[in-house]
């Protein structure tokens, strides 16, 4: 049995190539347990216009993100079209320690150095119920050029092989059975024997 | 990776102490599940007013369970309380070969030896609130005796300690959140992507 982890919070690492739908089940996984803090990345990118800083992303500049960086303040980090995108060790920690939990959105490289640094985290990946979906999908988001919509497609169909090391894989034909697979896979990994010696060293106190 | 199960189904095995609920549990997710099978065990001892052959248990003859055993017939067998029960091998593996799933309500012995014949399956314990409470629910089955139910709960005590090699652990205080965590699991389990690598080998061939 691995190392019991009393009184310490989950990671759930979701991962899918764009367009899968994976914001939507992260917002609504969130919705169904309140118990979960959504990980807040840094970022130097500029905010589109309905994104809050502190919410959506740290929005950072890239001089503060690179100082951050050399410091060893990110877990992870990666440069997507020339940005910066990091998630900061001391901010999961801190929602650990205190025994909640941590849902991470975040792209296979960032989820690699995630389970080397937190082997117990659970890591799902979503895929696309097939590429006919997936491309009309990444069609319909409209702020985006063709050349744009290209290449993001070239980078799901790379991004896709990265299910195999993945524990969990959700495919996202139905929303709504997606979205029950999710918060099953959350319910499930809190009923592990390894994560409740806690409650069960209580229980044999009683005997 | 371990070696993946494609097209078979899913093995579910629940152990508890006597009165810790069970029973409900496994008809309740039946109940919400109907894809998962029920193992029906076979037994040397006579049926109770409700129960029914087939369904419940196989009822058959001591010398007819005898002659089983010595044919290897059951990956698991105990003798309790003068009686013997068992688990044919090839009743599982005719309901595995047909792609559905199965569950098998034994006790810790027998999970035991489903876990080294079916290394895959899933193992889970369910625990009883406390044993003030778990005493309640022994003495309100009523068909027994005093001295029955001190073996029962001494019986009951020592079984609990087996929860520690279960993967996953339900504790029973509340009955609704016990059932949806049972069922949890069985469908967190049916996203594990080692279980899914003939769906996602038909995924790799679009791209």
């Amino acid at each position: 049995m691995s190392k019991p982890l009393i009184d310490k919070g989950l990671i759930i690492v979701i991962s899918a190539p764009s367009g899968a739908g994976k914001s939507t089940i992260c917002r609504r996984l969130l919705a169904a347990c309140p118990e979960i803090e959504f990980s807040v990345s840094y970022t130097s990118r500029t905010p589109r216009p309905n994104e809050i800083d502190g919410k959506d992303y740290y929005f950072i500049s890239r001089d503060d993100f690179q100082r951050r960086i050399d410091e060893g303040e990110f877990v992870e980090w990666v440069e997507n079209y020339g940005h910066f995108y990091g998630t900061s060790v001391n901010a999961i920690n801190d929602v650990l320690n205190q025994g909640k939990d941590l849902l991470l959105d975040i792209e296979p490289r960032g989820a690699k150095a995630i389970k080397k640094q937190f082997p117990d985290a659970v890591f799902v990946f979503v895929l696309p119920p097939d590429t006919d979906e997936l491309m009309k999908r990444l069609e319909k988001r409209g702020h985006e050029s063709q050349e744009a919509i290209k290449t993001r497609f070239s980078q799901a169909n790379s991004e896709l092989k990265e299910v195999l090391w993945y524990e969990y894989s959700i495919f996202n034909e139905n929303l709504e059975t997606a979205v029950q697979q999710m918060i099953s896979i959350y319910r499930a990994e809190k009923c592990k024997t390894n994560r409740l010696h806690g409650k069960i060293d209580r229980i044999f106190k009683l005997y």
